[in-house]
């Protein structure tokens, strides 16, 4: 399936269309046509119908998908049908923030552990997780077999902390700081940077 | 232009654009190529001239584009030009952590009002900020011309907030609360849900 080039607007719409979905599972509602997806979602029926086609012929005519079926495939799609380790830099109030919200990601994906640059932070207990000094980040991040690093550090920080991430065998890093990072090919990043959200919002002012 | 149908891609990645030839505007770095600026933010050349070419020809075959010219047509195009007040709903972790961005806003946006169902908040101080209670929302909204909205509370919460938003006047809403929610067809939302970034993010991973 990874052969297929998947564009990133697709891959960046399945976790909304699984979030949606666990919705309606939630609701034992076992079917869903593209139309009802789309207008909960203010998509495109047509579109949703394409995008889930790239993985296989999902839909029947007349009946839609089936709702536990179609979450099943998009969480293996997305990797998601295993746990996955997030590490977290940075425990001002974002990641503070962040820590919390792993209840929403269930199963899928855990933040396992969080670190900080300032003494101190160390020690402090975030949801759990006991913050640690920057000292321990490759070697947890080996322990914990972390994949996925977060960066919630001020921007003047952030290049540094990708280095590190990367350095300890990080793959992937969801950067929220508002500044570019550099980063070796085979490793993606995403920039969760809200001001950008913002500023592509007020464009669709009146 | 906004009879132009562009699409929410570009619209997405103008404000990339615009951070990053910010940063090369305060080196003082005048033109920059379409090389250079997919370099940097891992896009395709191409792909930047065609978003680029939508709003018309700035860029010069061999030197490259005018980045302060640039800058300025961006925000033209983003309405940035003229400062934008935010109100927020939620003054945990997350609402406190993006209050704290109104430095990165500049003075094309701002948060200018906090709000809070929880009475142990009202009267609290966040980066000068006082917590209101929701019941001086929509006067508040008004008085401050208020056009964007922040949902930064619990999902069982955003729905009701978002009703609250669009019944005093804002025009589009950034809803942080990893649910969906309904608004009229005139009212624009984004959803900043990190769950959603984290879990596309997986799906690159080898």
């Amino acid at each position: 399936m990874k052969s297929m080039k998947i564009s990133d607007a697709v891959v960046r719409r399945l976790p909304i269309y699984l979030r949606f979905l666990s919705e309606l599972a939630m609701n034992n509602v076992l079917t869903v046509s593209s139309q009802d997806l789309g207008q909960k979602l203010n998509l495109n029926p047509a579109q949703i119908r394409k995008d889930l086609a790239y993985f296989g012929e999902f839909g029947k005519k007349g009946i839609g998908y089936d709702v536990l079926f179609l979450i099943e495939k998009i969480r293996q799609i997305l990797k998601l049908d295993k746990t996955l380790s997030v590490g977290l830099v940075g425990a001002g109030n974002l990641g503070r923030a962040l820590c919390n919200y792993n209840t929403y990601l269930k199963d899928s994906m855990k933040i396992v552990a969080v670190f900080d640059a300032t003494p101190e932070q160390h020690g402090k207990v975030i949801n759990n997780l006991i913050v640690q000094p920057m000292e321990e980040l490759e070697a947890t991040i080996k322990a914990l077999q972390i994949r996925i690093g977060i960066i919630t550090v001020p921007s003047t920080a952030a290049q540094q902390v990708a280095t590190q991430f990367v350095a300890a065998g990080v793959e992937a890093i969801l950067n929220f700081a508002p500044v570019v990072i550099k980063v070796p090919n085979n490793v993606r990043v995403h920039h969760a940077d809200f001001t950008t959200d913002l500023q592509s919002l007020a464009y669709y002012l009146g």
